[in-house]
């Protein structure tokens, strides 16, 4: 049992609860007190001690979206328009991955992930690469993953390179087979990652359906992105993706929609009436051009939109701080309402909001009583020298990633005044640079 | 003289010019010679040198819109509309201001630019609480200043609070007083900063015309902002902004136009033929929801758009690097391509663009022989790294102010390994907290 006292709690509960002069009180990975410090040393006075120096102390981040195969390719195809993008730099490289280089840039967006802040992460789409080598190094990291085996229907003219092709049955195998080793799903589970290869299937969605009604797997997939894909479902007599949602029996399971910004205004009253949630990515979404979705709407409806990163290739940074200060300028810039999406809000996708879109608000997303210890504490001396006015805000408009000191996930520390004692940093950086040299070798790129 | 080696230099001269093991040669502020290492070891064997440990050099980034009086407001306005903003918050605070406290929030604010890798900032608005004393603030400081001293025509009806009000005559005596003691208008210049209280107002915009002519002032104004505005001009017979510019002769002189969200699109083919320029602070018109300015298409036509952070009370933070990546995806967003302000045009715009709009390019804003030594290193080891694919995209996208790790001024050095070499850090943030401390007593917020 560890008492972490001198701090301010940001607790990010239903109340918005900030604890000053607060103190947290640890065991086996789990909060079982949580409140002054004076209180807290009433209750646990032989405790162990950790003295968090006057730092913010709240919840980890939870990153709904992340493609841990583009981890290398930062800086190798920006400002480029979609299929150039595609075609030339992403698919080419990311069909030259082998194990080992895909686990070095595995590595790495953990390692970045991790140092600012992210505690959770749902990784969204994984080919053929090594689904089981990466089950073991995201249980190793100490990281919370959830780790989305990609199951698709091959077809005719589908214009996907077949390195990243796989057939339908064997995709599932493998995924159940992974699964298998799943000890502690909360820490790290294997999901399912439906994807539509050329254009929508819904024959692909019926049997995802039914392995997740037969074993219980989570879906997340990339939903309402294309405009081909709406006017296919159209054709077949769906009028809108909500409508699809509806008819396909999406709309009443575990699926995390990826980026949606092509929902119709229609969509968000469906939507508010299913189990389905979203991810949002606004830097990628501002920085592809990808359209944009009603994120406030969504919220106001009770729809459970959480915040992700997306790749290296199209974000260039995993820091979830920076992607929830986007969020909130994005809405209020397209909403032409300086008041929506305040900082608190934007804050809450990032933890509590996050946490119920990736269906874990049982165990994560706030420090409360019973829920486990993923939390992190932030120097806020350097950019906000007046956090007492809004704590939330602070933290959103004027702090960033580089500000997070120490990382704590189950109540395991990972990372400690800023370094990861996780991995080696400069051998994460150096085998990286290496992989990226290798698959730039195997595709003359 | 000193040889600075061992780094990469982004020149951010006209040709993008990059030099990997390069070095750079300064002697009495100004930059004699810059190359590879070997060439400049041949050239200057006897120099001193210092290791830059292969941190990468760039010119120091240039802010172009700021207030200082707001520094000490951040995090005590956010997500409100800008009615209750002004009038139930920043107004009433700002005429609480005195000398004593505008100085501490300035000081506070140049430590936070400089540190994030500001070396040139222009203060757009200096009412009645010590020009003379800021004047000397920002010299003693080591950053380059302009500061614009607020000139305004008072008038019946105007909504701006008394203390906040000067009598035009009064305004531009105190400009022209302070302005006798510039020894170095490189460093810390005066100009005018014409302000229309209530609505817009040719008369002023006459005078201010004239002083500039007669004194050699450059002016920087907040322009085509309100929609009352435009719709004064056009009952005046202005058809629109750009016309109202170049009616009022504003086009033919040095005036830098705060934010524009209301230029329409025939002006911009105006605005190319003339000498103004436009600084452009995507994070205070995103979070404001001020609406938008089409910056690239000024771009395109040659119009020297420069980039500024804004107030503290309107972006709570003062990270140029970080308000040039909202840049480059809001456009992209906005237009949706995302081959639009390439990573490399929105650096140019915090640069070499950015000395172009404040009239400062023959002395700063890339790294050129002749030029002054406004350098400052980067840290692209955290998030960066594979800089060599496309450095611009590395600095825009992936790094933030706070991999800032030293600051050069003139030659100077204002910051080392990311510690502040002029002020006293912790003295600078407890004096901003009293200051505002005074403040909220003063107004009972």
């Amino acid at each position: 049992m560890i008492r972490y006292e001198h701090c301010t709690i940001l607790t990010m509960d239903d109340k918005d609860t900030i604890i000053k002069d607060g103190s947290m009180v640890v065991a086996n990975g789990k909060i079982i007190s949580l409140g002054t410090e004076s209180e807290m040393i009433k209750t646990y006075p032989q405790s162990a001690r950790i003295d968090l120096g006057g730092r913010l102390v709240m919840p980890g981040l939870i990153n709904n979206h992340f493609h841990l195969a583009q981890s290398l390719f930062r800086g190798f195809s920006d400002d480029m328009t979609i299929v150039p993008w595609l075609f030339e730099r992403i698919w080419p490289l990311q069909s030259a991955h082998d194990e080992k280089t895909f686990l070095a840039g595995a590595r790495l967006a953990m390692l970045e992930m991790s140092k600012s802040g992210t505690t959770t992460f749902v990784e969204s789409m994984v080919v053929n690469y090594g689904l089981d080598a990466l089950f073991e190094e995201v249980s190793s990291s100490g990281m919370r993953g959830r780790l989305a085996k990609v199951v698709m229907e091959p077809r005719e003219g589908s214009l996907l390179p077949p390195a990243l092709t796989q057939e339908l049955n064997s995709s599932i195998k493998e995924a159940k087979n992974c699964r298998r080793n799943v000890t502690n799903p909360d820490m790290v589970d294997i999901w399912l990652g439906p994807r539509w290869t050329g254009m929508y299937n819904p024959h692909l969605i019926e049997v995802v359906n039914g392995v997740m009604d037969d074993d219980g797997f989570i879906s997340t997939i990339h939903f309402a992105e294309e405009s081909a894909d709406i006017e296919a479902m159209k054709a077949d007599g769906y009028s809108s993706p909500g409508v699809f949602l509806k008819g396909s029996g999406m709309l009443d399971r575990r699926y995390l929609l990826i980026h949606c910004p092509r929902l119709g205004t229609g969509d968000l009253d469906i939507l508010a009436k299913g189990k389905v949630t979203i991810a949002h990515c606004p830097v990628s979404a501002m920085k592809m051009a990808m359209g944009y979705l009603d994120v406030p709407g969504l919220l106001e409806k009770g729809v459970a939109v959480g915040i992700g990163t997306d790749a290296p290739a199209c974000n260039n940074s995993s820091d979830l701080l920076a992607e929830i200060k986007t969020a909130a300028l994005l809405h209020k810039h397209q909403l032409g309402r300086p008041d929506v999406l305040s900082a608190g809000l934007a804050l809450g996708m990032g933890t509590r909001i996050g946490a119920r879109s990736i269906f874990a608000e049982d165990i994560i997303g706030s420090l409360e009583v019973g829920k486990r210890a993923d939390f992190i504490t932030i120097d806020l001396d350097y950019a906000a020298p007046f956090p007492e006015y809004n704590l939330p805000s602070s933290v959103v408009y004027s702090l960033c990633g580089r500000d997070v000191r120490d990382v704590f996930v189950d109540g395991k520390q990972l990372v400690k005044d800023g370094l990861s004692l996780i991995y080696d940093e400069e051998k994460v950086r150096s085998d990286a640079r290496q992989a990226m040299i290798t698959l730039l070798k195997r595709t003359n790129l």
